[in-house]
């Protein structure tokens, strides 16, 4: 198959407020030649991500994306052409894809992301969705925030991609799950298809009269997506020994430095013991069939509801990641650019590995 | 001993901003007749520590002190008549003790603090200085901020009683020790006796400029004492998977509500997957006999500096109080109302015990 275009979003410019599709542009370059271990594949699916915004910026966790090159993105691509012996044309992978059509992936260069074989049963835009916003939910909550049966947890950013899952794995664990989100329609997903106890519309409510009302008791577990005001009035009600997983700070992300909101209420963490605690996911990645394993079996009992916002059309890529900082979407922000194939589940030997590792994943949850 | 007249601080207002000498009344009231199960006891020493700000103002992690009342204190104080089998007249006693001549304490009552015996060989002094203050640094150092040899340890606050013992610990887990303070003598003094690696004077020295300079490898423990502007620049510098021991935020107990400094860079929290924790020295109260044999044994082979600020005179207790919100005290803050008893060594008996269990405690560290 010779392929000789790409179709590329490159950066080209750095935010200093809220983001903009000027800061890309649309070029047209050639597909390298492969070289030894490298592999060719097209893109399939792109996910959106609020961190990308920080990418875009400045030097991270990561490093910022060179200005020049194509937009990063987390992404589902298909193999079609491999110079590397453990990768076979039709393989589906996950891994930084980048905005562009296909991708030169260098999976055996331990300084990129490592490029992950997708197993043929499992449906792409699952795997995606769960992948980085999932998993995120998955590490933060279990291992930060330990939520105890009994206990009140609260989520910001409730109706996000990792709000989302993050306040089920907590109704799971039988806690008491406050969502905040913006808007009736987000506030009404949470109750009742995310089966949230209570929502808090940060837009039509007064957050805290609201947090007075349906949280008398206090907060133990607060699962921090927006950062900012609402930070600071949760912190005004913690619990003693409160956890608060610093996962991200969305409503900080698109101010410029000298207007980003100073927390003022960080005192209530001596008073009451609490704990703040920052994670990123890139840290659990060897953990990530674990965390898949558990969610996509929880997905597929019924007991979690994932979301999937699709976007179709190359040419809307970079207003689709607008769309999760204007609050437009509802769950996890995913744009197709080609139709992923369809889970198999024809091939016994995977079949019995998978619900084996299922089994496994169970007993250790 | 017949002893009618107990001469006493009250508190009369809470303070706004800075704290007052008028917010107290000196009073005189009838020592109270003993119940069955009372101690009545004569305060040889007061403690002063900048927690008293919060517990003039309001309710914290213990009820304010009601106004009207004696300000509340730790002390040393010594048994003069008993209703209680436990205790003996003569037994020297640690416990609240509050801004008075005499104090009646209820040693059975589980509401109140626990009044300790303090065995005779020990130095009263020594013993007040690091029973609040010294065993906050202790267990706020090696139980929330972890240090492990090699790491750089950052104080703020370094000169005061709990930070220069926090600082000393961190030097001794081999860490790299580095104090902010303010003033030229204080500096001094952390570099050339608790010998700290490095002492930054934040009243005459520009606080990033000078952490980056003796910090450019950033920080990896923060055990801060002030909170404010201090702790955002800190924020700024710290290390992959970082911890921040919130101990106190002195520069913040004299702000008006309003005027509270917010945090800005908590979000460096995220990105480097730091812990900020706060916590509280009552909740280690249980373990106090195993710091105290520690961090006396420390003093007593010259691995540990404890200076000891000491006043004298019942009509100065108000203005030292705010020595320590002035700066002007280097080291813990004491005032001797009455001079205590030297420390007994001729006790056999009680001095193996002490041995053994100094040896113990030795072992666990």
């Amino acid at each position: 198959m010779a392929i000789n275009k790409n179709m590329q979003w490159l950066l080209k410019s750095r935010p200093a407020g809220m983001i903009s599709p000027d800061q890309f542009e649309l070029t047209e370059s050639e597909v390298p030649v492969l070289k030894e271990g490298e592999v060719l594949a097209k893109v399939l699916l792109l996910s959106f991500d609020p961190t990308q915004r920080a990418w875009m910026s400045m030097d991270t966790y990561i490093p910022a994306v060179n200005l020049g090159e194509p937009m990063r993105a987390g992404g589902i691509a298909q193999v079609i052409e491999s110079r590397n012996s453990k990768f076979k044309p039709g393989d589906l992978v996950n891994s930084f894809c980048g905005w562009q059509e296909y991708v030169v992936f260098q999976p055996d260069n331990p300084k990129f992301v490592p490029v992950t074989r997708i197993p043929g049963h499992l449906d792409p835009k699952l795997i995606l969705a769960l992948s980085l916003t999932g998993l995120t939910a998955y590490f933060g909550m279990l291992e930060i925030g330990c939520p105890k049966r009994g206990e009140t947890v609260l989520i910001s950013g409730a109706a996000g991609a990792t709000g989302s899952v993050a306040g089920q794995i907590a109704k799971l664990k039988g806690c008491k799950v406050v969502g905040i989100a913006g808007g009736e329609k987000k506030c009404k997903w949470l109750k009742e298809i995310a089966k949230f106890d209570f929502a808090i519309d940060y837009k039509n409510q007064e957050i805290a009269q609201e947090l007075d009302r349906v949280c008398p008791e206090g907060v133990d577990v607060y699962f921090d997506n927006v950062g900012g005001p609402i930070t600071d009035e949760v912190l005004m009600r913690i619990n003693q020994n409160a956890r608060v997983v610093l996962c991200g700070a969305i409503s900080q992300y698109n101010q410029k430095i000298e207007d980003i909101y100073g927390l003022q209420n960080y005192l209530s963490l001596i008073i009451n013991r609490g704990r703040a605690e920052g994670f990123i996911i890139l840290d659990y990645l060897d953990r990530a069939l674990e965390g898949l394993l558990k969610l996509t079996s929880w997905v597929e009992n019924g007991d979690l509801i994932q979301e999937i916002d699709l976007q179709y059309g190359f040419e809307n890529i970079p207003s689709t990641l607008l769309r999760i900082f204007n609050g437009d979407n509802v769950g996890k922000q995913i744009l197709q650019l080609a139709e992923p194939p369809l889970p198999i589940r024809t091939n016994p030997a995977e079949q019995l590995i998978f619900s084996i590792m299922q089994k496994l994943s169970g007993l250790r949850g």
